[in-house]
């Protein structure tokens, strides 16, 4: 879920100081506008250690009118707080229609660190997110806009971040609180992604924002307060129902994303992919077997761009197993039968039973790729895809499947060169020239919902792994690595 | 929850027959129009053993034609089923678009059987509802029509009803299971009535049908049936968000309801009455102390028609304890500053800390009564308000809150004879014939808001207190009573 916050992507003095005035003037419009309208807009502000949220504070200060946008700060529960329902204290802080109140910790805080520390067990805490579910989906109902923001760091970055402060100026500044939360990244990184991917719905998104830069990190949150209030103002809410905030600007505003950080050029040489190959195929067998015998069953989508190489890297892996272990499923356009049913409705149709392996070429995520970029699915609908395919998802490890996901990348220009290379090889001709040029055209598209997929989908449960493809050799190891890796793992 | 399906109403042979021939066509004809639409149509059939739901199951096939109806029972699970998730076998009974599924047995049963049996805990079992909700909104979402039926049988008359079939001719068809599960009877209400509680929403609503009368039962599914699919057929989704379907018939097509079964007759005489007075009284006084001292506090709301005696009935309640203990607030009209917030904000805005009492004349119900009633709030916005409120309140009595709520009841020949007394003792003059003419007119729409009020929002932990108050003094008695108890069992 954080991957494409991990890019280390940066604005220059001069990029900043070249657009911060549009957004500085574009966000005193908004909020003028704001002024009339009947809703409020609610602004959560919470991530990592060390991410710099009292500096996004401060930006929104600087840049909005101080009449109408009121900052509350959550710190430990006083006297008074501790009386009441835990909720009471958000309720004080809820602002009235035509204003902003920017929430600096919110009704996630208590919740992520009550879980991290384990101070409570999972199924307290997801029936806390419940009731965060239930009250936000009470505010948006009522008409409010909630816009959730997430800081993100990587470990590596929060560790030199807070090594820096505490030799620099803010010497004396780090609390021994924070210090003790970043030696916990790793639990507060997995329990902040679940409460993430649970409370991630499509009238209230949250947005992640790499935060290791300072000036993009605040260009971002302008560009995404604009957006989401301007999406807002201009959608008046409908007579009955939940309005849901489409926000194709914000979609695309942000850059190609996650894809950016995989390592293209990745290779190996005959050699060195032979006797990986043998490794683990020789592996894989083995661990198929004990699997199927502890009736732990694989479920391995692959996704990628066309002729990224999935075929291949399926064979590999079904060339590695037994015949009676698995079974592929193409995933070509659906039935009659499968359109008069919800889309998930044929997936959960032929789930395997326990102790297979079922290797998808295409998947589910059809439905936030090709229905997407095509239009076959309406906005409302592929957005609202994501946490349905998350719950899927858990359901199946939850019932102990594994659950693979792969997406094979490859460059654009590698791509052009194995369609050339199929129209010289196979006796049908493609029609080269016009799916070149469209998937061309197209490409953008689909890299922007790839990347939106990997985010709101990769999660805890059921990662992404993202395959450097333009080596095939250096492709079929790394899906036959993560398939042994991720198979041991179950297995103990 | 339960209490307007335990009011022993009957159809005679003679009236069913009458209505049945319409009903039937109806049905047929709303089939026929579904057909041609683009949802499908999910019909759950659950409630307590011995209410007859294999008898509504063989009558709603007898009145539909059988293409395009389905029926699914859902017994133990079977091998296929064990080996996937849970939901796998609910997916696959799912109707296409233009089709019904009659669940005999659905999501409900194993978790509500669970948790009843306490093999499972409550947030376990939350759990379960939660997963339970956000699959039906993604049905719902998806342009599904789900109608959820609760057949209920009192205590009484399941014992009865279980003992006449077991003399009878079904003789040995009486389960162990069943026998087993009718001993728990009260476990299984508190449960059902949590799992009910939990997933009635806007856009798919409980029915809870009375069962004791075989023919009322069915009749009132039929109607249920045709008025929720024709209010369906007639509204087609929006472009986004979810479709909630108003169901104005149906209001109108029950009776008055909750209301009729409170004894309005009762009464005690002035020396029963002082008697009582005097000891509940003392014992009040002694409680309210011992819960401040425990920090444990009262939140009491009362309502009830005007001039029901609710501002006497708090005296006698406020008579009773230390000065220092207690606030009564009088909910007016929202001030300006409370209509730009939702409307659960100024209630939790003046939440009371721990270890005191606050009483309310009139509360947040209003959005249910008053509100609905005169059109101040929209249907969509009452509707979603039970499933608030409830939230609300839980979230009060997890916070160790006593919850009590007292509907104060009069008849509409004794709240005549008390606005007129008034007019000949009170300097002003009331507009009398105005007021009365008005209330009786609207009283009968008033009469099915406190009736779905009750049902909606009577539960376990916050349980609506139905007060008879034609006599003043067994009014005012029966609060003290009730919350005396109320406070004793609290303090354990």
């Amino acid at each position: 879920m954080f991957e494409a916050a991990e890019l280390g992507r940066k604005v220059s003095k001069h990029e900043f100081d070249e657009r911060e005035p549009d957004l500085h003037a574009g966000l005193l419009n908004v909020q003028r506008r704001l002024r009339e309208a009947d809703f409020p807009v609610v602004i959560i502000v919470s991530g990592v250690e060390g991410a710099g949220k009292g500096g996004v504070v401060s930006v929104i200060h600087k840049w909005m009118d101080a009449r109408g946008i009121e900052t509350h700060a959550f710190w430990d529960e006083t006297d008074e707080e501790r009386m009441r329902p835990r909720f009471w204290r958000f309720w004080r802080a809820l602002p009235p229609k035509g204003s902003i109140a920017v929430l600096f910790g919110s009704w996630y805080t208590q919740p992520i660190i009550d879980r991290a520390l384990k101070n409570i067990k999972t199924d307290k805490f997801d029936r806390q997110l419940e009731r965060i579910r239930h009250f936000e989906d009470m505010l948006v109902d009522d008409g409010a806009l909630i816009i959730k923001l997430w800081f993100h760091l990587s470990k590596k970055e929060q560790a030199k971040r807070l090594e820096a402060d505490a030799k620099g100026k803010k010497g004396g500044k780090i609390s021994p609180l924070t210090k003790s939360f970043s030696k916990r990244y790793d639990e507060f990184a997995l329990v902040s992604e679940r409460a993430l991917r649970k409370t991630d719905v499509a009238h209230s998104p949250w947005h992640i924002v790499e935060s290791g830069n300072a000036r993009y990190r605040n260009l971002k949150v302008g560009q995404i307060l604009l957006e989401r209030i301007t999406a807002r103002l201009e959608q008046p809410a409908p007579s009955s129902g939940r309005v849901t905030v489409p926000s194709p600007a914000l979609q695309k505003m942000g850059e190609p994303g996650v894809l950016d950080g995989v390592p293209l050029d990745s290779q190996y040489n005959e050699k060195t992919y032979r006797k990986l190959l043998d490794r683990y195929s020789d592996k894989l067998y083995k661990l198929a077997w004990e699997a199927h015998n502890r009736r732990i069953n694989t479920v391995a989508v692959f996704e990628g761009w066309d002729a990224a190489g999935k075929g291949g890297a399926i064979r590999r892996v079904t060339g590695a197993m037994d015949a009676r272990l698995y079974r592929v499923i193409s995933v070509a356009a659906p039935t009659d039968e499968e359109k008069a049913h919800h889309y998930l409705w044929r997936f959960w149709r032929h789930l395997p039973r326990a102790g297979y392996n079922t290797l998808y070429d295409r998947s589910w995520y059809g439905r936030v790729l090709v229905e997407r970029v095509e239009g076959f699915a309406r906005e409302i609908e592929w957005q609202r895809a994501y946490n349905e395919i998350n719950s899927f998802e858990e359901q199946l490890v939850e019932h102990g499947m594994v659950v693979l996901k792969f997406w094979l990348h490859i460059s654009a220009e590698e791509q052009l060169r194995r369609f050339k290379e199929r129209e010289q090889v196979e006796v049908k001709q493609y029609k080269i020239t016009d799916e070149d040029w469209r998937n061309r055209a197209r490409r953008e598209d689909y890299e922007r919902a790839v990347s939106d997929m990997v985010v709101k989908t990769s999660t805890e449960i059921a990662p992404w792994t993202l395959v450097p493809g333009n080596d095939k050799r250096y492709a079929r190891i790394e899906v036959m690595k993560t398939f042994c890796e991720r198979l041991e793992a179950a297995l103990g």
